[in-house]
């Protein structure tokens, strides 16, 4: 076959990581900053400055982007820049990173399976919790959606919170999960970290439900592998810094009511 | 860094390819399928055999399923077999094959940015699009849903369906869309055979708002991309077989009432 792109972007792998994504919430953009955090590789964010921040995202999420000499346009942050490449898409980014940073194998199957367990995660706990609180419009307040979100929450308590916490649990009890707490393999990779993050908001949005889960005694090595990530020296450290952002808007939120009988 | 999979798996590149994906409907199988027909490359799909893919999807998604000796358990279909190799979800599975049909680049930025693209279609405009008739709940019937499917429709149409099909002009309006009609460099890859699927299915699922799209001259580039997939040899044979499924239930159903004014 012919190369789909004849002009392929050279990229400097000593060239700095620059973070794009919205200031304040920790949002998707956290996925990212969790694998450069437990790998100790320094990166630039561009959410530390509010004004900055706010700028880059808007000008990447303009209708009049349509990218560079090097790149299609993003819908939507995150984004990496790296060199002269410019990607997006949380699952994406973390595709190229991870391997970079050694949370990842460059090569073999593990770079489908692991990319496959981040896939399900993201996909499924992250966008269904947010979906929870914006059952019918992202453009409505929750505040005018408000009875749905009561209705879809209930489901999503009941029935897909389990399902993804069996899952997750499923990968920890499978023979490819090795020595360790950990999802795959004998080591810490980025889909431990995925995890970390995913049930760390989950707690946040819905503490009685993941409270409940955890009493159940049926997910144990999901909460014995968020707390072996949340030990990590270099991501305890973060979590203690002003690096990490508190939760208020975005994809987890805490609405009380939606958890109420 | 040690590698997190110790027991690599070797995937025999000469090993029959091996679709598992639910009978009858087309679904997220149909983008699978898609890459082997324009391809020309042999694959076997379960879903030919009613009661043999009930029977294989069933097994794959049980609670029981803990994956095997090389592989973490799959938590829904598609899925692909290829040698001792068994990969789920569809973005990472055209990850895996594309390259391997010549349908992507094998390496460089050429690969995320296809993946970027893809991921933003399959993520956007093809779970949302399912989330009109069931924004509530999976679980639940559509007709125990209508109202707030009737309700979520109106903004998918009026906000999220214009959003989506301006990204893909915009990714056409790139540098990085070379010659010919196709998104990313100057000949067919598996993002252009994303698209049509995504676009197709949206024409049966609302097909007012679809040709609406069309007559508003904002998307050409869009409808171009479609036609000329729709007539690349192989995949018009594929159209016009019977391994082509009808659509019916699944991502893509015509309601018309979530179309009216």
């Amino acid at each position: 076959m012919s190369q789909p792109d004849p002009k392929r972007v050279k990229t400097d792998d000593d060239a700095p990581y620059e973070l794009i994504y919205w200031p304040v919430i920790p949002g998707r953009g956290e996925f990212v900053r969790l694998v450069f955090e437990e790998a100790g590789v320094p990166y630039s964010d561009v959410a530390q400055n509010i004004e900055k921040g706010m700028n880059t995202v808007k000008s990447l999420t303009s209708t009049d982007n349509i990218g560079d000499e090097h790149n299609p346009p993003a819908l939507a942050p995150p984004a990496l820049k790296h060199g002269d490449l410019l990607i997006s898409q949380t699952p994406n980014i973390l595709l190229y990173v991870a391997p970079r940073v050694g949370l990842a194998p460059k090569e073999g199957n593990g770079v489908y399976h692991l990319n496959e367990i981040v896939l399900t995660i993201l996909d499924g706990l992250v966008n269904e919790l947010h979906d929870t609180h914006h059952p019918i419009a992202i453009s409505l307040y929750y505040e005018d959606q408000k009875e749905e979100s009561k209705k879809k929450s209930q489901y999503f308590i009941k029935e897909r919170l389990p399902k993804y916490f069996k899952y997750m649990q499923r990968v920890l009890d499978a023979k490819t999960s090795g020595e360790g707490p950990w999802l795959y393999g004998d080591s810490l990779t980025y889909a431990d970290l995925v995890l970390f993050q995913a049930v760390d908001g989950t707690k946040f949005a819905f503490p009685k439900s993941t409270e409940a889960l955890k009493k159940s005694g049926e997910y144990d090595g999901v909460f014995r592998l968020y707390d072996a990530v949340k030990e990590r020296p270099n991501i305890s450290k973060y979590l203690q810094s002003d690096r990490r952002r508190k939760y208020s808007e975005g994809i987890w939120r805490y609405y009380p009511e939606l958890e109420e009988e």
